[in-house]
């Protein structure tokens, strides 16, 4: 049987992880963050009080299959409208989301519904049941007083902060995580979270309590997917370390099994061991970067990194040899292959 | 095999028509009017100048299959939304309809992909392949001269219009038909014009040069459902030989096989019987209506009565004693049976 995998993110990054991860198992869920107040989603969210669509429609559109039934409907949600009108910008698939919600008086069956038309490759949840707000203290806004610190509020706001994000909260403080998720994470046998805008999309999902409850106390193994490149705004001139040093500032609790980063982001590789060691875990550097130089997953290679970690083959000798692939012992003591 | 039937109208007579002929046949093809110019279809085709999908939407609903899959997606498209935003009363298959045909470039193609999501039992096409414009002459709009015609312009001005509409005509004069539509009115077995907006949705088909020539000259056999009531606004106090007479005057060249009435419709039965046979037709007298009270067709009887036309039934001597069923010839002679 192929493994229960949950991945929890947010945008693209998430969009990412999912394209690779139904090439690996046909038993998956991907949580959406739900803070979203930008473009379409943030204005279906201010006209219908809704969870902002837009993650969730990425998330489904990336389980479509690879075939002309799953290219078609993926290329449907994501459609939008064109023009300078009402609709303008809207993505169909959000429309579709909202609309059926309205229809059924229930988000979780109006996702599931759109899964059944896509016939979508995983199920799609959000992270909590009610629509959130991102909040971050931002350094670096005042010139005056590079350190002192400006609350930003608002995904958008926050993803583009020309400042230095040094912390997020959400907004409610403590809301409801969705019980299917949570129900997800606990069956699961891997729990993946991003890569991802890794303030506003992955981070959250550590601070919704039931959901970070769910995720620190599971039996599953936990990956950790880094990011391939800093993000301008968020993350701007962050290492992978500082990554790992932000979840840990924010999720105390939180210990990884795996930390998977492409090659190509490794700088100093004694630093990130460090902080990967402190999070318990073991680090998987495999190439998992498109070869166009642009920084995006490739979805092929990391199907091929998923399915070597979910199965354990990073840790055989002939690993490196074979397909490139290192891994540096996190509990086992650090080590390449 | 079963009949290849093309069903031309628009709104809810169609839906009605489609409703019970798609109970009949699996060779269905619905020929819809595109001249609507309200509420959800009307905003969408100002703002994308696009043909106005709202028939094209119902008749797809109607034929939608009568299981889970079929009823929930024909709701899903006939859901509008709620609020008061801009997005309210936007029926969510007309979004789907125009996304879809903005993505693909292509409305029939973008038709016929609704068509397969909902696993329609047909084909929908729209008559024209640009959105036109109803005019009607009205007369009864001036106090002072009860006789005097007034213009009215655009399908829900001539529905609400508070005269007697005279003639209709199309803006533009010429337009072009959907070429599907033609060779589909070419190749039936059947062509059914009618329950419909008699002005606004039935008669429009013979006014577009290229569909009314396939209609007259196809070999298919030609059938007119009449309508159950009298329509407010157009067609007020009109009997059925009223509304035969208004097809007559509107398309000269027009004749039918069968017309289909039911008994709660005829009064002056020699009158009606008269129009029948000018149009070169026989009268079928059926119990097609609800039992309610309500003006609606029962789509099982009506598929019923559709079944028996088809299948050359209701000229058996027994026919009147079984069902209640009743023809008139009209070609062969008058007689009830």
């Amino acid at each position: 049987m192929p493994p229960r995998v949950v991945a929890l993110g947010g945008g693209h990054g998430l969009a990412a992880s999912l394209s690779a991860l139904r090439r690996v198992t046909d038993r998956l869920t991907a949580v959406v963050t739900v803070a979203d107040d930008g473009g379409s989603s943030g204005r279906l969210r201010q006209e219908f009080g809704v969870l902002p669509p837009g993650d969730l429609r990425k998330a489904l559109a990336a389980l479509c299959a690879d075939d002309e039934w799953g290219r078609t409907w993926a290329d449907v949600i994501q459609h939008r409208f064109r023009g300078d009108g009402p609709l303008r910008d809207h993505a169909l698939g959000n429309l579709l989301i909202v609309g059926i919600t309205e229809l059924l008086g229930d988000q979780i069956a109006a996702l599931d519904l759109m899964g059944r038309l896509l016939q979508a490759r995983g199920r799609v949840l959000p992270m909590s049941t009610i629509p959130l707000d991102i909040q971050a203290e931002v350094a670096g806004l005042d010139p005056a007083d590079p350190t002192a610190l400006r609350t930003v509020r608002g995904q958008v706001a926050v993803a583009t902060a020309r400042g230095r994000v040094v912390s997020v909260s959400l907004v409610p403080e403590d809301p409801p995580a969705c019980p299917e998720a949570v129900a997800a994470i606990r069956d699961a046998d891997w729990v993946v979270l991003g890569p991802g805008s890794w303030f506003s999309s992955v981070l959250p999902h550590l601070l919704v309590p039931d959901l970070a409850d769910a995720i620190n106390t599971t039996r599953a193994r936990r990956l950790v997917a880094l990011n391939l490149a800093p993000q301008p705004g968020e993350t701007a001139d962050f290492s992978p370390e500082n990554h790992l040093e932000a979840l840990i500032a924010h999720a105390p609790q939180f210990h990884a099994d795996v930390v998977l980063a492409d090659p190509s982001t490794v700088g100093d590789a004694e630093a990130l061991q460090s902080v990967v060691g402190a999070l318990g875990a073991r680090l998987v550097v495999a190439p998992v970067a498109r070869d166009d130089g642009t920084p995006r997953h490739d979805p092929g290679r990391l199907a091929t990194a998923y399915w070597r970690i979910f199965a354990d083959l990073t840790e055989e000798p002939d690993t490196a040899r074979r397909g490139g692939e290192q891994s540096i012992g996190g509990r086992t003591g650090s080590r390449w292959h």
